[in-house]
């Protein structure tokens, strides 16, 4: 089917005692202590968070790249896969379409843009299906489906597994739920984050667009949710 | 036009003595002299292109990361970059299908599966007509490029502008310069290849398929070109 | 003390079902299905095992990098330690001499060949004793620990924490247990190993210096262990 | 000569025409037009500057990637370098202790502190003397050179070539032109930057202590150049 328009997206994998290894990791660049004692050891969860918060806060980031998370993630378009694997610290293994051959309807992605104009949703539609046929004609003309793919659109949907580590979704948090973001993008990253956040919820303060950890907006211009850089440097000097 | 079917591939950039940077920063491991003075005493070409070869040849990759080369691209498919941006070590700076709105027919790239069956190459060309119609039927009703893109196919042509050091440029032969890897990506990085050697031919033996760096094929199928590292490991016994 | 002469190791963490997250990354490139699919229906753990390791063996190890590990290290040298930073996919937190003031004798390694020398050990303690005070009579003379330390040694024992994927882990046991590497990150590497396959024992096979994964030897001289690349390349000839 | 206290920072390697090649990166993004024609046809200076500062200005920092400048360095201490390397994205080729057997008196660095206080220099300079005897009295004994070093300080000059884009000399500027850095890789990094600006003398309003680039301090404490974070941020509201 492909109507299906929200990114699917599951945590699938984790380190146990997250808090405790990013703890551990933060107390030995400043502890005469063995790491692995400081690890036995660490059994205060307030107290650990405490000082994850206040390294954190310093731009400390290292830390946190002790800590792995990885997604499994579905429904989303070629047009917003072709821009995930830009962040190149992170890892993935990607539906491939030179080896995987589509039978019948490709699913497809519908941006919400599309799917508000009746008109033009139908010819979408339609224009999906012809396209589908066409992939179908060629493949079975004997054209390999790494070439008959050239005919695939941005939005046929892909599937992918991908890891990144704390710091860069912090990363990912801050550039993609930035309302400049592709909106796709943004859903994904927000679904990773809220996946990551039932089970952490302490990161939530974290996985933010980077207005809320900057205090200001750093691009050209703002969407409004807060001034940019040179409204804001401005103001204290105009009290 | 869209039967542009080539990639265009230009070096634009690269160190002035390159030779004499890659020469310093090899001797600078081994020297109880300042780097400095190494690289104002480095004269005689033969003797440096020797000490390098037996630095490279011994595995020792990372003094030639100091060398960085710059490509602009052009006439590649979306299918091909797609690929060539999981190279992460690289650097790129891509047309973005967001905010450049295409106008009248997109190019496009045609594989030589296709080229080669006049019905398919017929229709294939028909599609893409119909293709751009759609997408300015799109654009003209008010789907924001970044949506109207959606319909855009793999075969739409892209172009970057690439940065990559010499060792990842040997790693990019070795494994795009395989038989196995998607033609249009062989060629593009085949004629990268072509464009640095003109000016430092001493680069020719490194830039190759990984096969004859290993001296076998370590792919589960060989071409055809090396035997595979299960044959080859084998022989030596059977002597 | 300072005679403790062994780096320890200590795995602290690891993903949960690291063959199925494996599993389920390698099928997703080849596989229609969602990978959450994939990764719920993962439970014949021999069939998993056989993809991996034809994946892996194939030289494809992006697949492998979804699994990230952290290690406790202690009792390393400074120049250990300056040599394993080095490895730049690595995540490290190290114990801090600008901010840890050293009290009392500094831990410190004492390498073999300085072990076997009984007149040399003699003075080589001593040696560390001397400077120990120095560093004490500099920080009660009110120099800064941070420039105290300009005096402590490249014996200094330090102590970090380190994560990194299982693409690089391998890369490492390639460049770190071979004959040529340092005795001290030899023996660390090692341990790392061995932590891991305790746990993970199909790992054992790919956790072995760069000779027995690529048949011969590609450092100018071999340790004996196997040919040399020319030498080994030359032989199917000589058959 | 042990008394050498400057680092040593010649810049021996950038690309030519650094703007043209980081004017054809950004206008690419953004324009329908081949990359080698914006190159071929970029002339106006004020023009390409206007747009560069602009994209630099957005945070979009994957433009200026393209240049990677190297250089040599000499008379840093070990300590310095120690912290240098934690650099990932930077390549590095240092003077081996393992390889490069110390004659007569090593090289050392003074920090200003030891510098400042006689009483403690004079037994500083005592200690090196010591050192160093003890080094060659061991190698004499024939305990190889890479144990040997393990006497060596921290103090101990080293050399090496180091290659970065301008990505990361800005970080790099960011970070270690703080007033919490190490001094000596402070000055390191600033005659880094004045090497580059004496030649590319736009360069010279990003090339800042980060709290210049961000205009507050996201350290805990300041150095009471910008106020902090959360002084700052107060600010606004107590108008």
């Amino acid at each position: 089917m492909g109507n299906a328009n929200e990114p699917v997206v599951n945590l699938i994998s984790k380190p146990e005692n997250m808090l405790k290894t990013i703890y551990t990791a933060c107390r030995t660049c400043y502890s005469a202590d063995y790491p692995i004692n400081i690890y036995k050891n660490a059994v205060d969860e307030e107290k650990m968070l405490k000082l994850i918060e206040r390294v954190i806060g310093s731009g400390h980031f290292s830390t946190i790249e002790h800590i792995q998370v990885t997604f499994a993630i579905s429904n989303v378009s070629r047009a917003c896969t072709h821009q995930l694997v830009r962040h190149r610290h992170m890892s993935f293994s990607q539906k491939s379409q030179r080896y995987v051959k589509e039978k019948g309807q490709f699913d497809y992605i519908i941006p919400p843009t599309v799917e508000k104009n009746p008109e033009i949703l139908e010819k979408y539609k339609k224009f999906m299906e012809f396209t589908s046929n066409f992939y179908t004609e060629m493949t079975e003309a004997g054209i390999p489906a790494e070439d008959a793919r050239f005919v695939l659109p941005n939005a046929a949907a892909s599937s992918l597994v991908t890891s990144l580590n704390l710091r860069e979704l912090i990363h990912l948090a801050h550039i993609r739920l930035c309302t400049r973001a592709q909106y796709e993008i943004r859903i994904m990253v927000k679904k990773m984050c809220e996946e990551l956040t039932k089970e952490e919820p302490w990161l939530k303060k974290y996985l933010v667009p980077k207005c809320e950890s900057l205090g200001y907006c750093d691009e050209d211009k703002s969407c409004g949710r807060k001034k940019t850089k040179a409204e804001f440097l401005k103001e204290p000097a105009q009290v």
